[in-house]
């Protein structure tokens, strides 16, 4: 039986959406058992639900909390819920809490697997070939990273692209500010000159901001600033798009009727462009399951992010990433 | 009379493009004169204009050209260009040739202004607001950038803004993985500090990628490598959802009437996204207008740069950056 820890409360939206993700989740799950953790009162609805644990947290780590204060915040739904792993022996959390505070609490508490340098946040991206999804890691679970780092991203995004995605044999970036193998970041610059050295498996080079989404590569590995700059340049420019396609049909009775005849291929555009289905990204590296939630998530988005730590537990991911880096150093 | 220098030869496109530039801006403008450099047999349509000067060169920098290989390419149009300038003590010149060879060329034959750390590249994104414009510094001169060069950066863009863009008191922020103080990268949170304790005019802290086109900030500092990948993801995003657009009216014969309906809003779009009216990215903190044009920008594209170039010499922006910089380090 698959279990996992759920911290009710880190939603800008309150527990209501964690609460309609939850009841949607197990609609279509019975093998998994939930822990719930937040204000006990709040979450009475669930007691009723199979599988569903509830645990009292009575505090809410605000939004913006720096993550030393994350860690002294003992009563916290996110603090107990990591505890909650580690007592239960679960396989995973997830978490809608802020960003730095969760990556860094679930890194010390949880524990990175051995032999990780720096754990890395990933997320697939959408691409402009239908139903191809690129991995970039990492997006934003450090500021900057040593060549050696870089590396291990390179490793951790190809298991996960072999063993998650289901890609045979992923084509791996480096993401830079020019193709040619002299461009890059000073450690980006390094890294490309290790993985070369050690005959990476399908490794393409240097990528520029320009081609990351254009499908042709699987795994994108990155420094965290400029991965996290790379992942909100995305979202800002999609929502600018989704804006001005909105004033477009606006515009008067004409381009309203224009709406109504092309708005299926509009649908599918918001449908593959909508972080919400893909649910959050993942912390690579820790012993455990880590799944940050958007913090402004919607009941379908949340129930989308559970869905993407249960698909994980399924198969397994840490132990097959534990042995895929094991393998890797002995080579 | 104010005198720009044009390397004819540095498009993706060819002279072509950069001969039908030349000549629908000088149906315009008869206060200029045009120094155009390149292959002379080539550019003999050019030769009954008046306030045309052609400039023999028989070599043509690849694309690709390391920045030192073009300081040795002494026959090329772009290295006769830049030489061209210092002989003719042009107002400046104007390439869409390799972004690395031509911005390290023109620092080191045109020089620095005195008391510049580092030339930034500069240019105008369009926004959220409709007719508003970002500008962003530095967007790939550099590789990276100490927080003093950062800071300077912000007094160039300020003075920029002031004098180019006609904005009375820019806002100006530093491009961030969070609004917070303490995020940043290393020297962007330093560069933040130095800011604040300067009481730099209208210093607003970070933003992030998401907001950087939300309209909100006038001027976003940036050291080079991550400024690129926001410009680079940006021009990739934007090509995507075109390339979406498109099909989801191509999608059937009621989605094609849509499209017709609803024309008048999506051209509104594409003119907003298009950078081919921006007309370049210009390089801050050297001696001359230096205006770096799309590698592959058409006739219209390469107009807009020349127009950009001849709009800067006409104000005197140089002499406006070296009063300001002089100003702001008597304070």
């Amino acid at each position: 039986m698959i279990k996992l820890v759920i911290d009710m409360m880190g939603s800008d939206k309150g527990s209501s959406s964690t609460i309609e993700g939850v009841k949607s989740f197990l609609k279509t799950h019975d093998d998994v058992t939930l822990i719930c953790v937040g204000r006990q009162n709040e979450l009475s609805s669930l007691s009723q639900l199979n599988n569903v644990q509830i645990v009292n947290a009575d505090d809410v780590l605000p939004m913006a909390a720096h993550p030393l204060d994350a860690l002294r915040a003992k009563n916290s739904s996110m603090m107990v819920a990591i505890q909650e792993v580690l007592d239960n022996d679960a396989d995973g959390i997830v978490s809608s809490g802020g960003t730095g505070a969760f990556l860094t609490a679930s890194s010390v508490k949880l524990k990175k697997i051995e032999g990780v340098l720096r754990p890395a946040l990933i997320s697939p991206f959408p691409t402009k070939i239908k139903g191809k999804k690129v991995c970039m890691l990492d997006i934003g679970a450090s500021n900057e990273n040593s060549p050696e780092e870089l590396v291990q991203f390179a490793h951790m995004g190809r298991l996960y692209a072999i063993n998650v995605m289901g890609i045979k044999d992923p084509k791996t970036f480096i993401l830079s500010n020019g193709t040619e193998e002299e461009k890059g970041s000073p450690s980006g610059k390094e890294a490309f000159k290790l993985l070369k050295a050690e005959n990476f498996p399908s490794f393409c080079g240097n990528i520029e901001g320009r081609e990351v989404l254009s499908g042709e590569a699987d795994v994108v590995v990155s420094d965290g600033f400029s991965g996290n700059i790379c992942l909100k340049t995305t979202e800002g420019i999609a929502s600018m798009f989704s804006f001005f396609i909105k004033n477009a049909f606006k515009k008067n009775i004409f381009s309203k009727i224009g709406y109504l005849l092309s708005k299926k291929g509009f649908k599918e555009i918001s449908q593959t462009m909508d972080y919400k289905s893909t649910g959050g990204a993942i912390l690579l590296g820790v012993n455990k399951i880590v799944v940050k939630a958007h913090g402004n998530s919607d009941g379908f988005a949340f129930m989308s992010a559970i869905n993407v730590a249960y698909a994980q537990a399924k198969i397994d991911v840490i132990s097959l990433i534990k042995d895929g880096l094991k393998k890797d150093s002995n080579k």
